[in-house]
């Protein structure tokens, strides 16, 4: 992979991702000299995001092309998409022919069911990493973590340090520094508790009431666990 | 507003939208409780975003409900979006029925020609503030500025910063927190050059000459500055 060549990424799409997982990455990477972006579903119908939009794919599963980076975000979708045969062996066909495979928020689980993580170090969305052992994953601290050609990172916006990330380590510092300051990423979050580590107990608590105590058992129950 | 009212958020689509600058504050503002979210468009044929995606549209400006909150993304396609009086007249119509009237990035140029900015203190992507007094406005430090009902932000990613800001705004620090634990809003950029005040002054004058000297003068003659 030169300065020149061009990298195809590829990014499952399915109903109920979470919109961001898939645009944050899509975002920096599409500033990456040389990208191609492609979004791949079963039938190019749009799909609908968990914001309540509609994205629409650029290829069907048969018809996307071999990605150098392939790209799996998460959402409150994953849990019925693990039941999709035909997701899932997408993810493990591309996965065999790219140099990178990788993960945002919860499609680590879709990583994990194509076989793709056994042994692996990984992450996920903090609510979720004690069910990565479900997979074969060894949880592994940190918001981005390679393992081999294997590259997971942790909840929704995590993704964008994963993007850059990478870009550093497939385009050098400069262009990966300059991609960061064109989307102007100096964040400058409200509040200090983005992770359990330092948000609130009382907030990482009520959340994992009203929604991630049955979000993790609906993706446990999926899972088999 | 209350807690438990619906508010009705309304994002104004256009083609050459940078797909962040729309889907950031989204997901943080689709899980605000009560939050009804809408894109709009002159039709309800998908637009194609600066990241090569294609998004629908949920509503076309004629079938648009009222905003309370009106966001305008930005993106290269603004240039464009200031000679379509369409979408310019939707703006103006919509902010004066709003709320709160927001704009993320080169969004804040559409407010301005709506003639929403004029005396106002403003901000947007850090490569146009400059630009700012071509509608009337003043530039602003800082990520997320407020004067008035008005609420814009800088470039790209400041969407999530001032989307929790909002959210803090209107439902209270432990809504707004939550959400930003929700989506592990927990930066850590592998540079810290985010922003032309702490950037390798090489890499902001290589971005400069590469994107935004071309950029910022085609925005310029739109504005007739």
């Amino acid at each position: 992979m030169t300065d020149t060549a061009p990298t195809r990424i590829v990014f499952l799409l399915f109903p109920g991702i979470t919109q961001l997982d898939f645009t944050a990455p899509a975002q920096a990477l599409s500033r990456m000299p040389g990208a191609r972006l492609a979004g791949a579903a079963a039938t190019r119908e749009a799909i609908v995001t968990d914001s309540g939009f509609a994205i629409v794919p650029t290829h069907d599963f048969a018809a996307c092309p071999q990605a150098d980076i392939l790209c799996v975000p998460g959402g409150h979708g994953v849990a019925d998409a693990l039941g999709d045969a035909e997701a899932v062996d997408f993810v493990a066909r591309q996965a065999a022919g790219a140099q990178w495979v990788t993960s945002v928020c919860t499609g680590a689980f879709l990583l994990g069911r194509a076989g793709l993580l056994a042994g692996r170090r990984a992450t996920t969305h903090w609510a979720y990493t004690h069910l990565l052992p479900l997979v074969g994953a060894e949880p592994a601290p940190g918001r981005v973590v390679e393992d081999g050609n294997i590259v997971t990172s942790g909840g929704v916006t995590s993704g964008l340090d994963f993007a850059l990330t990478l870009i550093a380590r497939l385009r050098g510092d400069a262009v990966a520094q300059a991609i960061q300051l064109a989307i102007e990423y100096d964040p400058a979050p409200p509040f200090a508790g983005g992770h359990p580590d330092h948000a609130p107990a009382a907030v990482t608590e009520g959340l994992k009431a009203r929604v991630y105590d049955a979000a993790t058992a609906r993706m446990a129950a999926a899972l088999g666990g």
